[in-house]
């Protein structure tokens, strides 16, 4: 019976409970027809034959030529079996192939059941098409798209999307793979109904995601054509049991935790210690000189005072208000504490010490996780450096205190590239709001850190690296949320198969497909970074660069050469540089010697005075019709490095104030003094970078990609 | 009549010359056939049809079914003229299809010779490719592979090699292309005989070789398939006018000038100056100041003595023995004063200024070059900042000295990029042979520098910015006398059509299509940086490492996190983690903690103290089935950044000094400490950077890619 959706749940039903009464975990063909025609997969016209003779009649029915097929619940691999024939177009052959393919299934596995053979419509013409969906054990449901034939297959030309999507999701993902061109009517070939495609890919979705136990399905081949999409073989895998999502949280419950994390009225340190060289005493030391404004308050019951401070034997002993309690004791003694902390109620356990999964200790990990659950304590860690949250002046971790308060928000899930953090925001005086580790991730995972960044006032920008995500299908429920608000950076370690068995002797992480991971994420709106340099600096510089209004990128440069480059890196980077109209070229041109090249990139020539870079570039903020500009500098004695920074960041900061507030990034070309320089820029609002053309348009197009993903384009 | 080769060069001569002398730029298809049959290249059966039952006779004697296709001089896209009929698989059928044919012709170009309807074998099974040549205007001859249909035009699946090829260079073109796996025989299809594919190219490559007025040829499509490769369509273009390369010196002669113009005896600067500013004052001070020990003449009317030198009113005044005059004068005063230093017997002009092709004036431009040519001297510039080359302390340029001596050349075409040259290496302290400009390049182009560094004892990496070659050819050839001896290192600026769009403002160069030039420079041997700043890394990096004995590479990782980045960084750059064997695994787990990792990456965890590292990359250096190392350093207070960096570079110098000479990489995960210790590594033979995962690893692929082309691996 067809439901308001005109999905017909209960014939599913119906199927798929015969088959698990039946301990099956296949669908036979007719089986998998019906689930199309309950949910209105277009599907040839076909009718199961139990003799020659009813084959034969049922094939003048459906009209010749037809296909014939073995059914039975045995035989999978139905080629393999020799149970197919194809382009049957007269009685004989049918009569002929019926008998042939029932011999050969009894000679493929005499014990089979055959329940008759399957006789088709020959469908063809168009373009042969697969769509599939499967169960990925990071995030649940996708389903994937992808031209058939074997040029294809070997080329691995698919994409792939989160399940359920919508129509235009479908459609997206179709445009999605690389040959998409071939849907279009290549050569004079008929195009492709796509609307009709992508209904085909939303309505298996639906299928996957109203049934979960439907753990594979592949539609291969589908014939797509102008005229519409039939899927001419269905194999669907049944999982009757599939392994469960990690627990989730609500918004309110994940916020109503990280705020007393992230600002706790106080915070006791277990295991503090003062003994200089112990993780104990580091951990006091730099909340204290960090600047922390709320009690902190030492657990040791050996001392009396830690670092000044008076010292607890438990927790119990301490007074009342501790949020946050930041473990500093070997991992064997976790578990008593944690009990304790979880009476005293405090928000969350930091588990700084090593010694859990990532050694071994699976059960200690999975002990230390029942009894924070038990008392509602989320958990940071185990195996993490700290955190650090500038807004409160809170560095509790064991390296050093960190203060340059900023928008970005960086997270990690190795110490190794915490320290990278750390120290690159440092050397770059990058402003964050956060750095956090995550380690083993026996609770908080980046989808809570997600949450609560996106709503976090002191956070513009937010940078995971991640090896692995416990629960992606969270993560991008929480990113879908946040990036229309701010930009979302992933670094994803373990891309490629050899850095994921890496990842796999790490953190004993199931490194996913990285196209599954890819897609999904883009779909999600998060902005990749393809490796560390970009995480960080994407981090530091997304924040600084106003988002832009529209798509039109122009460059405008002193040195021809690098004009050439920065067009490069545009096109390398996705954007496009802007068909200069003729009045605004002529504009340019007022300003630029006879020979210098107007168009774009505008290249104003290197022997140029500074009020030729000022003019042109007071221009290019002007003219609405210009949505973000490039600038390549050239080191000259006409206009050196600093003059050059100067003037810039002054055009750029006149433009502010008047309320032009358009993306600029630059390349600086020259001696050393254009280290300086850049550095300047970077400090009045202007990316910049020297000794690369790459970078200053590499930022500019993360800045543009999440701008996209964000709608505001 | 078959020559030694095989080929029958006079029946293409024959061909060619008929077409000359009739005015004619094509080929009919039975004057096509005659050349692939002087070539050897496998045709179907076919012959000419003048009249129907001509055509029914012909087609049974080659076998039914045929093709029929039109023939007439003037009609070069039959398929549009309604010019070709396939399948015809009876009499009748051919009959009709000729007369059909014809009367389409005559419908089509009623003015066109209809000679009449070629018949042909049908041909067709195994694998669709196309084989192709044409004459680029960058290299010359170049001849194209690919697969043949819709999907691989749509993919742009080709693969380009220069002419002549020999069968090597062919199969490796056939391996080149992405979905080549397609003709290894997928899902059970036969496997196409590559090398008689290949042959098709060679022959192909030889024919267009042998005659360069044949300006393009295409056979598509060719049928391979395990028996043979078929050409069942053949097209022809001819030029007898065709464009002259560049004039080209012999390596005798070009080096007899370099070695005069890198290493004079004596430099006159025409144009020195004494007032501060003036492009003639920084030159001189830059010569002087720099360190040049040979005499330099100012040649200036108005002045007796410049910076502390007797200046001189013409060079014809100046002392003899110079090599090298350096022109600082506007542009129009150098022909006569170019007249002047030919007439003294110089070797080179180095021509820094501005105001030739790059702003119109190609007439003098051009009348310059005449003027070099006549007196045997070369050309550097015009449009340039100069030259610097550090064995002769020689910085002839109005920048800023440069004194760090060490064995990277470097070039660019454009002056911003030469200033990040040597901004850039200033401040990582690179050590630089050479540093050139060649802005216009009206004479002295990459290829000439190529030879000259190549034999140079003082360079032993050469990295070169350009944004065109004048002459292609002559660069493959030079780069492949140097690449076994040093890397090449080559940015192409104006890869994208937008880039070579900025390119043709810039200097009127004709940026070639860029997959051309990436898999020539590849055949050639030349290693291509992505972007300025990976010509600046791998010129700076590339002769401070060893040459790798082999493949194996090991991560040592302090940071499984960085393990794990590192990973997909050598799978990025086409590298091979090394299966380690088990007994050196068992040695290595000797050294590391149980949770450790061993296996690859060798993961000794973070909390390790410096005995840990040194053990394990000692044994990493002294097995000698482990041909590179990359080490991933994590910060602790156990193992400190510069203890890190001083026991890396105390092993490294052992090893050495052992006679063990391994490549090595390190990458730097820490606070800001581990700045300092990145350049003491680098300073001690480690190509080490902090912050990033994927520089090092990039640049041991640069290494690995040259080694492999220099035939060392």
């Amino acid at each position: 019976m067809a439901t308001e959706s005109g999905y017909d749940r209960e014939a599913v039903r119906a199927v798929l409970d015969r088959a698990r009464s039946e301990g099956r975990s296949a669908l036979t063909a007719p089986e998998g027809k019906a689930l199309a025609e309950a949910y209105g997969i277009p599907i040839p016209g076909e009718a199961l034959a139990t003799s020659a003779d009813e084959a034969v009649s049922l094939a003048v029915e459906l009209g010749l030529p037809v296909v014939a097929k073995i059914v039975s619940p045995e035989i999978l691999h139905k080629t393999d079996a020799g149970g197919v024939e194809v382009g049957l177009s007269s009685a004989e052959e049918v009569k002929a192939a019926y008998q042939r393919i029932v011999d050969n299934a009894r000679a493929y596995d005499p014990k089979a059941t055959i329940e008759g053979v399957q006789v088709q419509q020959m469908v063809g013409g168009g373009q042969e098409v697969l769509i599939g969906a499967t169960t990925d054990p990071t995030f649940g449901k996708v389903v994937v798209f992808g031209l058939g034939g074997v040029l294809v297959e070997v080329l691995k030309d698919v994409s792939f999307r989160l399940a359920p999507v919508s129509a235009e999701e479908a459609r997206a993902q179709i445009g999605d793979i690389k040959a998409a061109e071939v849907l279009t009517g290549v050569r004079g070939s008929e195009p492709v109904d796509t609307d009709r495609l992508a209904d085909v890919i939303t309505r298996l979705s639906d299928l996957v995601t109203d049934f979960p136990e439907i753990s594979e399905a592949d539609l291969n081949p589908v014939f797509a054509s102008g005229s519409g999409s039939v899927a001419a073989d269905l194999r669907f895998v049944l999982d009757f049991d599939p392994a469960q999502p990690p627990k989730r949280f609500t918004t309110e419950e994940i916020l109503a935790s990280m705020n007393r994390i992230f600002k706790p009225r106080s915070i006791a340190v277990i295991g503090a210690s003062n003994e200089q060289g112990k993780i104990g005493n580091s951990v006091m030391r730099n909340i204290v000189d960090g600047g922390y404004a709320g009690q902190v308050y030492p657990i040791n019951p050996k001392a009396d005072e830690v670092y000044g401070r008076t010292s607890y034997s438990t927790i119990a002993d301490a007074p009342d208000g501790i949020d946050v309690a930041i473990f500093t004791i070997p991992a064997k003694f976790v578990p008593a504490a944690l009990e304790e902390a979880g009476r005293r109620g405090v928000a969350g356990a930091i588990l700084i010490p090593s010694g859990f999964a990532e050694t071994g200790e699976q059960d200690l990990q999975d002990e230390v996780l029942a009894i924070a659950r038990r008392h509602g304590v989320r958990l940071l860690g185990p195996n993490i450096y700290g955190y650090y949250y500038t807004p409160e002046h809170l560095s509790a971790t064991f390296c050093t205190p960190y203060d340059v308060a900023g928008g970005t928000a960086l997270t990690s899930q190795s110490g190794g590239i915490g320290m990278a953090i750390l120290g690159y925001s440092r050397s770059t005086s990058t402003g964050v709001s956060a750095i956090v580790g995550v380690g083993n991730k026996a609770d908080i995972d980046e989808d809570d850190l997600l949450t609560f960044f996106g709503q976090d006032d002191n956070t513009n920008a937010i940078a995971m690296h991640l090896e692995d995500l416990k629960d992606g299908r969270a993560f991008v429920q929480a990113a879908r949320e946040v990036v229309p608000r701010k930009p979302v950076v992933v670094l994803k370690a373990g891309r490629t198969s050899a850095g994921a068995r890496a990842a796999g002797s790490h953190t004993g992480a199931l490194a996913g497909d990285d196209k599954v991971y890819d897609d999904i994420l883009r779909q999600a709106g998060v902005v990749r970074a393809p490796g560390l340099n970009e995480l960080l600096e994407y981090g530091r510089a997304l924040p600084v660069l106003p988002t832009p209004a529209g798509e039109n990128v122009v460059i405008i440069t002193g040195a021809g050469g690098s004009g050439v480059l920065l067009s490069d890196a545009v096109v390398d980077n996705g954007l496009s540089l802007m068909e200069i109209p003729p009045d605004l070229d002529e504009s340019f041109r007022a300003f630029i010697p006879p020979f210098g090249a107007a168009g774009n990139p505008v290249d104003i020539t290197g022997g140029e005075p500074p009020s030729t870079y000022e003019k042109t570039i007071r221009l290019g903020l002007e003219d609405p019709r210009v949505h973000a500009l490039i600038l390549g500098y050239w080191h000259t004695i006409v206009t050196p490095p600093m003059v050059f920074a100067e003037l810039v960041a002054d055009v750029v900061g006149q433009a502010r104030a008047a309320g032009i507030d358009k993306p600029v990034v630059a390349s600086l070309s020259g001696d050393t003094e254009v280290e300086a320089a850049s550095a300047h820029l970077f400090k009045h609002g202007v990316v910049a970078y020297p000794y690369t053309t790459e970078k200053p348009v590499q930022v500019l197009g993360a800045k543009y990609r999440w701008a996209r993903s964000a709608g505001l384009l």
